[in-house]
């Protein structure tokens, strides 16, 4: 029995889910012995990997079909395509809609070494996810659709990619440049009107003036989109991570307008924070039972913008702001659920 | 296109299965950029994962099932546990009968390693395998059962252990000490006599005069085995690979009998030769369907002793040797292919 070590761990683990505005916590990493610890790798100067190096073979063929689903989702098991029971994908965004350069790009949530960090403990579920189940979340949210089959020869291509996209990187690593990279969110509400104004300024000549975004082609053609639309019926859900608002403006600061890097924002904090509102004041898909999600609710992030919300603070703090108080609410039910673990009065966090 | 370069690769990887008794060839692998190209890792003096070090969170939990599911297998999904629905083994064997030491000895099959190394090209399905797919053919053949589901809690706790132990292993690393270590296989049909006096002198005292291993307790009380059956209706089926006689034979001559690793063979090739053809002489189960296993033919391993036969050698010699002759032919049919795929005559070997 460790119980009193694991209620840290998973505390720290709920901690960097909850206060994610506030500073990125590294992921709790279980201990072992100093010859196996696990190595700290940064993505920041490495060379992308690059699937046209592959030689043609299975692995090499599978990994190119990986990243096609990944850069054409749309073309392939999108909402439009011809064979519906391949239909899994329910808008016509593709995975690098957000996923940036064939998922390699630092800090635009890289699938580069993957492999290596999961199966990972996921608040969302309060479980470990294996990297198949994580493909699905976003299946299910980003994509606002429905999961691969564990044995479709799909998800055996993303797997098999997101190998490709991991090597070199030992298994159980902490990687730099993963997920999105923190910023300082102002402790104030989200500006709706400041934040359309920058959309207008900055992101509305790709995405379109209702958020749009534009078509390759026509409606119906399976062909997607140059530029994603960001609301509407034809994008991620609320559910998704990018739904909440500060995954998204760590997302905006360090990768949009397009061309910016973590090295090159364009948009101040304040910015990316109030743009950030605004798009997430706008409708998109309603994904059902949500209210299931983070079981554990004292890990529940202090962004998720959907009941119950456990911490009394109203459903718009929740959604747009201000969240330092919020992050201060959150680190004391993570320390009280911490103590009640050691008193032997709680579950540990995850199943 | 590069059907070329392909079919060099899968020539290799055919032929590392096909001679296996005369030279263990490296696993081929795709080319990388230099910054990105596959680590080489050696087991042979790195300390071993221990699960005790690890915290009772999540992920520690789950690894710890799976250490406990590959050690007494039999306990907890074997054909004698109480809810018949978790009856996926159908012997009483664990995972680590063959995978010693927790499945992290060298030589001995470690998985150590093996998320850094799936998905890997499997002649026997002639395909790219999941970790996933990897355990159930194991559950299928070396336990005579039925796959796991993909989103059973078992296969999570399996692939969570296997993560666990190949922490710090780069994602696409060669590494030294996995699977088994060559040996030389004298070129001569096993003689089954010899074997006899091999195993009655050095096998029996553990594993029983007729091959029945030793219970723990007694039938039906799904507690195993100290030592397991090698033969009759409790053990590996015909298809699992240590059916395979220049598999066994390496597998015996590092690490038979027990204690020994492969610094301290006590079995000279020739009587580690015998006694892998004396054991794999007796009965056991049969698994149905094994016409369909390595379905490109010219990578089927010469010690497959099973129809259909590609090469013209008759089955006795499939199953007892000489093997040297049947490498020779191994080699010409894969040339062959590799001449028909270059003239466009033939399909890559993987689908």
């Amino acid at each position: 029995m460790k119980r009193i070590r694991t209620s840290a761990l998973a505390t720290a683990a709920g901690l960097a889910l909850a206060s994610n505005a506030i500073a990125q916590a590294p992921a709790a990493t279980p201990s072992v012995p100093e010859a196996l610890a696990p190595a700290k790798v940064s993505l920041l100067e490495r060379p992308q990997p690059n699937i046209d190096t592959l030689a043609d073979d299975d692995y090499g063929r599978l990994a190119r079909r990986g990243h096609e689903l990944a850069t054409r989702t749309f073309a392939h098991i999108g909402p439009e395509v011809k064979d519906k029971t391949k239909r899994y994908a329910g808008n016509n965004l593709s995975c690098t809609s957000c996923h940036q350069e064939s998922a390699t790009k630092p800090f635009a949530i890289p699938w580069v070494g993957v492999t290596s960090t999961f199966p990972q403990y996921r608040g969302r579920e309060d479980a470990l996810s294996t990297v198949e189940e994580r493909v699905n979340g976003c299946m299910e949210r980003s994509m606002n659709g429905r999961a691969l089959p564990l044995d479709s020869p799909e998800m055996k291509a993303f797997v098999t990619y997101i190998h490709f996209l991991s090597r070199g990187i030992p298994v159980g690593a902490e990687i730099e440049g993963s997920a999105t990279k923190a910023v300082k969110v102002p402790n104030r509400r989200a500006d709706l009107a400041a934040g359309q104004a920058v959309f207008q300024a900055q992101c509305q000549v790709c995405h379109g003036e209702n958020g749009e975004g534009r078509r390759v082609g026509v409606a119906g053609d399976a062909q997607g989109y140059i530029f994603p639309p960001l609301w509407g019926p034809d994008t991620f859900n609320n559910g998704a991570g990018m739904n909440r608002i500060l995954t998204a403006v760590r997302f905006i600061k360090h990768n949009m307008p397009q061309g910016v890097n973590y090295q090159s924002p364009v948009l101040s904090d304040d910015e990316a924070f109030d743009v950030a509102g605004y798009i997430l004041s706008k409708a998109r898909p309603v994904k059902a039972n949500l209210e299931k999600d983070f079981p554990a609710r004292w890990n529940k992030p202090i962004d998720a913008a959907f009941p119950p919300y456990v911490d009394g603070a109203p459903a718009d703090q929740h959604k747009y702001g201000p969240f330092p108080p919020l992050a201060e609410k959150a680190r004391e039910m993570a320390a009280k659920h911490a103590e009640s673990l050691k008193e032997g009065k709680a579950q540990p966090a995850a199943r």
